[in-house]
């Protein structure tokens, strides 16, 4: 029988020089399209979830908005976004972080996580990881417990998902690239 | 007994002045957040839609994207993303449409939806009806034949929802908001 690792590996779609020359970018829009491998996806992180009593799902903007909101819903428990600056209309927290080029911002709602809130928190992608990790900062202010982070795919010779963990982040991906 | 639509209005934050002066922003975190609005909305959504035969569901960036997926989970069929211009790396069609300044152009992936397909196409909310009436030409260009538009919220007064009817659209919203 075939993992659920194999089967996503086998629809994420590979698109070379893209957003720029020399970037393998994994495009998960294939596995969202299959109404098979999106619920073997879903379905292998409820099952991971389902005993850890969750509260709340974060999920990151866009992409994770997909996972994260299907995920919260099958387990019954709220959604929350986290959100690039600007775009979140009632008080927020927010942090910054650095770009290879620049840097960027994301927010969080003061009221989407509660002091001991067990989150579990969700992106599509883990690269150089500084989204996630700003995400749990904000997570961590509010004084939520981020019970894991997951992402269906990692780029660990990006670094990102090694800084995570040495940060104390308990990550968990579906498919792993060894290149990028 | 309160209707779907009652228990949403209640749940739904209005925001004064955001994101600038005069404008009153409908605020739909809060009905994410919580778990029994959240999944009181999905399923009201799937209830109407599974004797539609669905074949795809299409989410509109960003927050299309949180209901447009678990109501694409809950019917069983696959969710393709409608994004704003560059986040789509595979081939695309395109559409420019015009902004109160300027214009913005969204895109779907060729692949997205195949000639015949019934697609259900989602958004958080309805106000000039710009960028729906875009998606809906993105998808029909494909060949796609939209089933409805649905939201969650509709602000008539900005005349979006005539204009999508007018324009041939079937319309499904949640809550309208006679104000703005």
């Amino acid at each position: 029988m075939q993992s659920a690792a194999d089967i996503l590996r086998q629809r994420i779609r590979t698109v070379a020089d893209w957003p720029q020359a020399g970037v393998q970018f994994r495009d998960i829009t294939p596995v969202l399209q299959d109404p098979v491998s999106f619920r073997l996806m879903v379905q292998t992180l409820v099952v991971r979830y389902m005993p850890q009593h969750i509260d709340v799902v974060a999920g990151i903007d866009a992409r994770g908005f997909i996972l994260g909101a299907v995920v919260a819903h099958e387990l019954n428990v709220g959604f929350v976004p986290v959100r690039k600056k600007g775009k979140l209309p009632f008080t927020t927290v927010s942090e910054e972080y650095e770009l290879e080029y620049g840097s960027a911002t994301v927010e969080l709602h003061t009221d989407a996580v509660k002091p001991g809130d067990r989150v579990l928190l969700i992106d599509d992608l883990i690269a150089t990881g500084g989204t996630m990790m700003a995400a749990k900062k904000l997570i961590e202010r509010l004084g939520g417990a981020i019970v894991e982070g997951a992402a269906i795919v990692d780029l660990p010779e990006l670094g990102g998902s090694a800084l995570l963990r040495a940060a104390g982040l308990e990550l968990f991906t579906l498919v792993d690239y060894a290149g990028h």
